[in-house]
């Protein structure tokens, strides 16, 4: 039988990419932003600086040397088993993090093949049984079921399906076997 | 009314990699190559040294410097008064091209936002009403209508709508308003 598929992003949900961001704004702006001081405001209130904000996104390794969420990789090799996955990155807007993102999913998660990963601007054409996102402009207009992935900017949102982490991931993709 | 949505492939549909491929080839490999003498060959007989080949494909700026198909600006222009466009190009096995698909897009069509953007391996999780693209290997198990763009390695494919330049495409694609 065929296998459903499920559209996992990377930044927020396979990518730590709030701690990194976190150390790199105080860093360049002198701020004092905590993990705990960020919870439930939006990413335009939390970073609010925007054009400091680009700058570190568009920096060389930034997102290259991305910390691995936890159990993210015990995670995808338990779900590949059951489910075709394809890594779903919303990443055009920042041209140099593209090869850097392919980069990182070979180290990491080398078991991905390159025809299973999309880099993308808008989800709104991917078409997957399921997204696993922590952004509601991604989960709100996919085409599957949308599993929201617990992140600072996402704690008030209630309309969707909710992870905290991948270990409650694996647990609701597998209740639907 | 929502407009409907057409994924356009780039190499071989959008960027002319026909022409520049043959005269990468035939300097590095001593071939003598011509538009002519691959008229239908597929492309693992036309470019028969595979390795030469993907060394070619993996040397920078080979896509970024990809002459652009006749009337591909105009055609799209044109197209986007009435159809929502989606570039979608198979690009996650050349990292290199990544970036530099992107900046071609940018320098020729300036008009296509970076949202529409797709860099993909697979395009079977693509959902658009419409795909333009020479492979058939994308053509076959794509969710829309698949429009086939003439290429030396398609001309004797007979299982698709074909279209032989850009002039019959935006023809065949007004025709369905």
């Amino acid at each position: 039988m065929k296998k459903k598929t499920i559209a996992i992003d990377m930044d927020g949900v396979l990518a730590d990419i709030e701690s990194q961001l976190i150390e790199h704004y105080n860093n360049a702006y002198g701020a004092n932003l905590t993990k705990e001081s960020i919870q439930g405001l939006s990413e335009e209130i939390a970073f609010g600086n925007r054009d400091l904000l680009r700058g570190i996104l568009n920096k060389d390794n930034f997102f290259r040397t991305l910390p691995v969420m936890p159990d993210a990789v015990e995670s995808l090799l338990a779900l590949q088993e059951n489910f075709e996955i394809f890594i779903v990155s919303a990443a055009t807007e920042f041209p140099v993090s593209l090869a850097e993102k392919v980069a990182w999913l070979g180290e990491h998660f080398p078991f991905i093949k390159w025809e299973n990963i999309v880099l993308c601007g808008s989800k709104r054409i991917i078409n997957t049984d399921y997204l696993i996102d922590d952004h509601c402009k991604n989960l709100d207009y996919c085409m599957g079921k949308p599993i929201m992935f617990k992140a600072f900017h996402n704690v008030n949102q209630t309309h969707h399906v909710r992870v905290n982490n991948w270990k409650e991931a694996v647990a609701v993709l597998n209740a639907t076997l």
